[in-house]
């Protein structure tokens, strides 16, 4: 396999098994452990490149499945890539576009060959086999792409879970194939990451572990978690296929989540987060704060002249109350998804900027207890 | 009747009948013409009060029949009145609430005591007489509010429109009262604006006008125009009504428009316009530019890296290409109506700024003429 050019993590500081550094992509470099805003169609939702900037982003994931049918990778590339065509110009990262297929359930369908979808606009009949999502992730130009894996749902039985997880491992070796192919000419800086799957077989894991960590990607991540599993079974997944992942490349735990399992996942060592949950949560009237979650959208908060966050420094926890939130939520206003989308974003950054420092100080334990204290203590009042 | 405590406008400039200068109010001073965007229900959609800010946006016109049913007038007064509540601490106007009502044909009903409606969320009843209106605005607590009139549509014959005229000066009248009351005890800087109505009847709009005129408003707006009626009667309508209004008080030209509009009714001495048209435009897929409306949507741009408005210097324009709004507006994304309504808000902004300049400097037609050339050159191309 040939070596990425450019592409690396540097580890800074460990704590037991939690670890802060950087990764260095073509667009730039990023802190580690990061949480990725999903920009799922180029846009995180309700909000602009300039608002993801002042937030703290470093680096957005975009979806695949839906950069390939609207505008179409093809249009993408003429823009000059991803961070080009959204004016991001910084780290982006691209799934493999499996995870939204496998959700359209009634209209894909899949073979060792790959798999056969339909589009969600028009119906029109679309098929990505791992070379395909490769080739259609390299033309969408992100600094990570994604190997294309079955994503099962949960629960599902030991059978079913092993042979996606075999498939996701004959899937990757094809991918990463068509991916040094792609990228010896020209020659580009694109990492490509393995996934791990398994559902919560441990025998599972531990196999789907070892064989991608076998093909030598220039990441890995944990599938297939955060899917309806109870957070024991989480935590249980997580901490023996960790323990197979190489300390000296990116270790990503996908579609992860809310702050306490972020904070679990840091423990054993995770450098790398995605979730819709700050901004799809904002959308619907709640928000992350530090003292746990508010439901802004309320009616307790109608006159209430606070902020979302008291603790919060961002520029909407400075200006707007949530009584003005809350009425523009009730009124429908779009102005109410980006207000709220905004702090959220906010809040997520500001947590992994604080988890990355606290890990860098070696007090990453002490952190971690008196953050869930203060999160959970409106809960417990 | 009381003198305005602080309430003035100051013409610093005449060019023929245009005029420039600026209006104090007791949340702070907006220069003349200004353009007001419409923030219906305590927001400009999709805009925040920073990006307002950042457009150049000095006043903002709140509607009171949104207001009062969401989140209620009480509310508002509780968290400090309206430039207070939406946190944007600078002038702020209220229509009286007449325009919706009327606009809600089948659930309102008018009567010479004041209109009967339905709220559009729930069905529930309201009454508004013309001392409801003016309590309901006192409590919303805008530095500039409208007297209670009634909007006729057009077409509508001559008995039907002199019989709206007449009730607008009856409740013109009652208005009056009820605020002079109001103003008293607390005293308050609150201005109350008169509205002249009379379709496109000259005879009713003479009328109106100097009845409107005889109960000396702190301002007197101009109403029921662009609401059908072609450009050449409006342009009539308002210069047989403008020179009926007295020039030491500021003069509104309600719910226009247009930038051609706008620049017609200066150029009969209009000192303030409020209307939908940016924002509203915005979000179904077209902007104002220097060179005429572009309709971003279109599949035209998909490629296209050039920005909206190749001569505006805001921050989407600086940023953002047509090829990345259009994808944004064709997948839906809020952050498409942000940006679009970011760029015509400050695009209309720039647009009275250097109105007012080119008054300044005696150089009004020249600048007209030189804008309308470059505004329809597409057009014409």
């Amino acid at each position: 396999m040939a070596e990425p050019l450019f592409f690396m993590i540097k580890i800074s500081a460990t704590d037991n098994k939690a670890r802060c550094g950087e990764i260095k992509t073509a667009h730039g470099t990023f802190q580690t452990p990061t949480f990725m805003p999903v920009g799922t169609g180029g846009a995180v939702k309700a909000l602009t490149s300039s608002d993801l900037e002042e937030c703290g982003v470093q680096i957005i994931l975009g979806n695949t499945y839906h950069l390939y049918l609207r505008p179409g990778a093809e249009i993408i590339k003429k823009m000059g890539g991803l961070a080009k065509f959204t004016s991001w110009n910084k780290p982006t990262l691209t799934d493999s576009g499996g995870f939204q297929i496998f959700s359209l359930k009634e209209i894909s369908q899949v073979t060792a060959d790959g798999v056969e979808f339909q589009s969600h606009h028009d119906g029109s009949k679309h098929f990505f086999s791992p070379e395909k999502a490769i080739q259609v992730q390299h033309e969408i130009g992100a600094d990570i792409i994604m190997q294309l894996d079955e994503c099962v749902p949960y629960p599902v039985n030991e059978n079913k879970a092993a042979i996606a997880a075999d498939r996701t491992y004959q899937w990757g070796r094809r991918c990463l194939e068509e991916h040094n192919r792609l990228k010896a000419s020209p020659k580009t800086d694109t990492a490509l990451f393995g996934i791990v799957q398994g559902s919560v077989y441990p025998k599972l894991r531990r196999q789907s572990a070892e064989q991608t960590v076998s093909l030598c990607f220039d990441g890995n991540a944990i599938g297939g978690l955060s899917v309806g599993e109870s957070k024991r079974e989480m935590e249980e997944m997580l901490a023996l296929t960790i323990e197979l992942l190489p300390k000296d490349k990116p270790r990503y735990l996908m579609g992860v989540g809310y702050p306490e399992d972020i904070l679990m996942a840091v423990s054993y060592g995770i450098d790398m987060f995605d979730c819709v949950l700050p901004t799809r949560n904002a959308r619907t009237g709640s928000v992350f704060t530090a003292t746990g979650p508010l439901v802004y959208r309320n009616a307790e908060y109608a006159a209430d002249e606070r902020p979302l966050d008291e603790s919060c420094s961002c520029k909407v926890c400075q200006r707007y109350s949530r009584g003005y939130l809350r009425h523009l939520y009730n009124q429908s206003e779009i102005t109410a998804m980006v207000l709220a989308s905004y702090h959220s974003t906010y809040f997520y950054q500001q947590f992994v900027r604080n988890i990355g420092e606290s890990i860098e100080a070696s007090r990453f334990a002490d952190f971690k207890k008196a953050f869930l204290e203060k999160y959970n203590s409106d809960r417990e009042s």
